[in-house]
């Protein structure tokens, strides 16, 4: 799974990954989140609507959790049953930063919500690309000319993010691989390499 | 709140009502879920949408309950804080009876998401409107054109839903009122007229 905030560099990187494991005859398939089903993408059209304004933040969590549930039994778990490998642009990670850090629920109460709704899946492995907030957002405001309804909110939403996204990198290591995205390139690159590489040959047999 | 299955005459008993109510003086807003707000009507038109047929019934729930906490914070806790009263067409029963009795979920497990998400706001009355599923069904085919996707699921279906308001209504009597919809209307109009009337005296001071 990639997970960052806006501008982080996750989905130029998704394309990259996905070439590193075919390139060693791995089965991939590129998913996101939310979406990854037709009614995903139905789902994050109505997230990321600057027409929702004013969306509670339970609301929220719950139709991210329905994209997630859908996503999981519809795409994920068949892929997986079939051996093949799941490279998903956002997971529940999302949900703790955003909506724990940026809207501050209770990270206790969406632990609960995960619990119920996903009975505990976690991904073998994390790749967090972490970028200082303000250059983030530079970067994504370049890109679009419309920002959607996270992208409209304020350092202090995003801050708030980051702050979850590496605290949870820190509490669970053996998941999260933290990937600085402010460096040029070619340096982020040979990073993600370097943590690929390593865990495809601790899951030889995988 | 008003619940029952399809062709059980809730929509023409709504403004039965709702005008009843009015001729006491009371400040009524009616309202119906899923749906209610700007979101919740989007969220409704993806649930009974054809096209999502295999949706997971874990994702209906979860739909259901975004549209719910949606309405609840936005429409139903501003009204009563208002002091005014909230005649809904469907709330959580019904989530009980479709997506528990329909789609077979167990009730332990909605009753847990309920919890999350409504910390146990339960309404002041429920009127059930019963019905033989085939006599509702009879009615719903006629009324509509097209059948939306619940509509289109099999007569067991709507059995189990209907088993399971019945069996809420027994285990729930102070809240739940039992009207025989399967009566001729001006009958059901007199059972209804009842059943309010007792409740505006029992509650003369609210």
């Amino acid at each position: 799974m990639l997970e960052g905030i806006e501008g982080a560099g996750k989905s130029t990187q998704l394309k990259f990954i996905q070439q590193l494991l075919q390139s060693t005859e791995k089965n991939v398939i590129v998913t996101r989140e939310p979406g990854g089903t037709f009614l995903g993408e139905q789902i994050r059209e109505l997230l990321l609507s600057p027409r929702l304004e004013g969306m509670s933040a339970d609301t929220e969590l719950l139709l991210m959790f329905a994209a997630r549930v859908e996503h999981v039994q519809q795409v994920i778990f068949p892929a997986l049953a079939a051996g093949k490998w799941v490279l998903c642009d956002r997971f529940t990670s999302a949900s703790y930063a955003y909506q724990g850090g940026g809207r501050e629920l209770p990270l206790s109460r969406i632990a609960k919500l995960e619990s119920w709704a996903l009975n505990c899946l976690r991904p073998d492995l994390i790749l967090l690309f972490d970028v200082p907030v303000r250059l983030g957002l530079q970067r994504a405001t370049t890109r679009c000319q419309q920002l959607d309804r996270f992208e409209q909110e304020k350092i202090d939403f995003f801050d708030r993010a980051r702050t979850i996204y590496l605290s949870l990198a820190k509490k669970y290591p053996d998941q999260y691989r933290l990937i600085d995205s402010s460096l040029p390139l070619t340096r982020v690159q040979e990073a993600i390499q370097k943590v690929i590489m390593a865990f495809l040959e601790e899951n030889r047999d995988a």
